[in-house]
């Protein structure tokens, strides 16, 4: 298609390792300020994951997301209307992003310590098997 | 519960068809501005909107809430990449309120006359099975 | 002219005080869903509250908004890396809608005791002065 | 500081340059999902503009933030109700983040021919002046 030969033009200054880890840092950002302040409870917390899930991985080169929701979390902030809204406090997410025969991990996790969801590259990794 | 009726201070001065109407515009607005820029396709719409709706109906007084995604405009917006991101234009919203014997229904449709998804109060009505 | 006429038929069912407080309510959910989770400091609270409330007052029948982000919390809360994100817990804030000679003040302040950022409307008063 | 050290643990798989393209990335998914769909007119475009880019400038290694809101659709897209929202369409965006001795410039631009809004590394290079 000609249009994807175009975009590869702006991708020729990267690496695929580099293009992998890019690609699902933007998704990874994405993730976080799209969906914080969902209205949520245990009721719909699946749903919200499966959502979620369903949505990021229709960007460019991601090939896995895999969103844990911390349910406790969930429960515990629970007002007193019986649902909360979604924060980063929550949230445990995996991005797997691939391009050609290199995929990257990426991880964004709740550090307590220092009150901050980091979110770095977990992994990056060579795959056999064609795509 | 103690709550709850400290709760009710706060809406005296409402009568139950204005709070109907307010509760249900509040959870309108929030709706459309939580969720515009979700990635989405033809794939993961069914999905989205479930989500949409199940999240939502968290809200106070929120019965029910129902979401149409046009899926031709959804197609019609579709990348290169074979995702769109949602958008006002792909929506109309039914939320139904209720407050005690009243139910509001709230409405959001995109008039393209006016280029602007109109927001506004669909029906008011008596309801006489209790809740 | 002629689609604004067009728009009055949608709100016929509704009193100029109705509306009013129907406005100010969508506003309030807007504003709450689309800036929760903007990055912030003490460095650029003042900018973020102008923006939010130069947004919102671009709304129908929105006349002003006031908005206040408590100071200490945004402090208490930025991580090591000196930077938080917007948060309910955070907001204090006034919509005033107008309908001819009618005022709504809407009002969204977070309850410690109910964990909830209360949404209610603090008082609808009529207004002499021609807009 | 103890904490800033820990945090350099989860970066140790990742060259400055790497690490530069990584959290430029990140940023510009952020500023995209948290600012689409902010009501926005000529009236506050430049103000926007600007909470935007010292919103983004917290996050962390990134050094600059250059918005431009083009005004030309902002005009185009005002509903009869003299405003519109934040999309896509209107925005061009260079992120320029820094780890070390390298910098990284990430771009988004809306392409017509892809109706899509690609984000790039538009460079990278090395600075010799210590930060």
């Amino acid at each position: 298609m000609a249009e994807k030969k175009e975009i590869e033009k702006y991708f020729k200054n990267l690496s695929n390792r580099e293009r992998a880890i890019f690609e699902g840092a933007i998704s990874m950002g994405a993730l976080f300020h799209q969906f914080i302040g969902v209205p949520i409870s245990k009721k719909n917390l699946e749903l919200i994951k499966d959502a979620i899930e369903s949505s990021i991985k229709l960007q460019p080169a991601i090939k896995d997301v895999k969103v844990k929701i911390n349910e406790k979390k969930v429960e515990e902030m629970e007002s007193k209307f019986n649902y909360t809204t979604l924060t980063e406090e929550m949230l445990d997410v995996k991005i797997i992003s691939r391009v050609k025969d290199i995929e990257a991990v990426i991880r964004m996790k709740y550090i307590d310590k220092l009150k901050y969801p980091l979110i770095y590259v977990e992994k990056v990794r060579g795959v056999n098997n064609k795509i």
